[in-house]
């Protein structure tokens, strides 16, 4: 993987849309998302205004379930979400579109017809239903709901810490991807109570923050590059991982599960001077 | 699930050999692994005389890789394998024998032709290779070896944390499972070197003790039962899994991958009383 990457060229690289990116500031540290616009509209344009309502500020991680989620959201349901932002219909999965790029993975899947990439996001999709949607992977981002399907605000939100639960495909609302603080979430102290739920004695963790990058002065930004999924580095990647080179693998798998794909991220160059 | 456990009978449940059993004291509390002789009974009989000859007493957690693997052993090689525990031979699998329980999984799988259970473990066969081999699934336990596949001998062991790494199938030796206690690995820090390795800053998690179960007072041992997987129960609770009754699921998957499928271990309940 270093050398597909070091043979990258700046062009394999985009640089995500702050308006589309949030930072979750928590004791340990930054976690950067990125949203998810294409495929939740609804729920990314509601949980950029909760944010910009400074709703999440103080809020906690109330749920840490072992090889599964991390959920943060309200812990004694007492802070009312702000007038005039409500739930939203489910963004489950949406019609597939022709122009839309896809990545697709020669591999299969168990649980879908086909996956593969679009927009830097692990996806599956049906050519019998016309339907495309986000794969729950390791760090993948959901809205909580409730029983009813239209019960999700993003007021709370959860991130998959475990091996992938594909089973909540279809289910909930993805919204977008961890790409860089996951070791901030997945090493938190595991909830007491059913389903990871901190228990009344456990001290949940505070958030300080959740701000969109735009609303944070530049020099407070993250500075990431996403490596582009619909790349030619990409697809090299992707090869290096079914068949690896190194010298420690005696049978090489020859196949790759969408979810053991990294989507690479990194660190932004330093521009380049001029002569 | 907990519905499809309760109808369980006690003829469904097993408590592991204390025998082939490890307990791992880290200050975070006990993590209880259940070894797979079967499987790899040199590495077992290896890890046992380690253990045995208290190697791995005060070693350390020494590598802890996000969405990959905890590792323990010495971390400056300070401490050299006890005289006559030498390397052994990879048992990265082992040929299919006509007796050996397989309760399969109808879904198939991305990696292998076939997979399922057996004794309570995650396996893959192939028909054409005559083979079955043990699947690298969330608290799964292996061997590290260096380059040559000859040279693990069990004194640094490794769990996985993270989304199955099933590209490592038959390229190391695993050795059993995790029965209890992943939270307490699957939550230390991250170490900041590569690979997830601890820096000379860090300080690694010291191991207080491991011991075979069998060499533990009575009553310091875990009570614990695993559900049978050639049991009715284990198939009902595979199918509830395929398609989930509860409420809140409005789309079925209608299917499951093996690292999906928990093998549900539970304390021991108290003994029946005469009437």
């Amino acid at each position: 993987m270093p050398e597909v990457l070091a043979a990258s060229t700046p062009a394999d690289w985009r640089a995500p849309d702050p308006d589309n990116t949030l930072y979750v500031e928590l004791p340990g540290g930054r976690v950067v998302i990125e949203l998810a616009p294409r495929f939740a509209p609804l729920h990314v344009a509601n949980i950029k205004r909760l944010t910009r309502a400074r709703y999440f500020d103080a809020l906690s991680v109330i749920r840490v379930q072992d090889n599964y989620v991390v959920q943060w959201g309200d812990p004694g349901n007492r802070h009312p979400i702000p007038a005039g932002i409500g739930k939203v219909a489910p963004e489950f999965d949406l019609e597939t579109a022709a122009g839309m790029p896809f990545t697709r993975l020669p591999d299969g899947d168990v649980y879908a017809p086909e996956v593969g990439f679009s927009d830097g996001l692990p996806i599956a999709r049906s050519a019998a239903l016309h339907r495309t949607w986000l794969a729950h992977c390791y760090g993948m981002v959901g809205v909580g709901r409730d029983l009813d399907v239209e019960s999700g605000s993003g007021a709370e939100m959860y991130v998959v810490i475990g091996h992938a639960p594909r089973h909540l495909d279809r289910n909930v609302t993805l919204v977008g991807r961890v790409l860089k603080g996951m070791e901030v979430l997945s090493g938190l102290p595991r909830g007491g109570a059913e389903m990871g739920f901190y228990t009344k004695t456990e001290a949940p963790t505070p958030i300080k923050s959740i701000r969109v990058a735009a609303d944070v002065p530049p020099a407070e930004r993250s500075t990431l590059e996403v490596l582009r999924t619909d790349s030619v580095t990409f697809n090299a990647l992707i090869e290096s991982r079914r068949n690896r080179p190194e010298d420690f693998f005696k049978t090489a798998a020859g196949r790759i599960d969408l979810c053991n794909v990294p989507i690479a991220v990194r660190e932004q160059p330093p521009a380049a001077h001029s002569p």
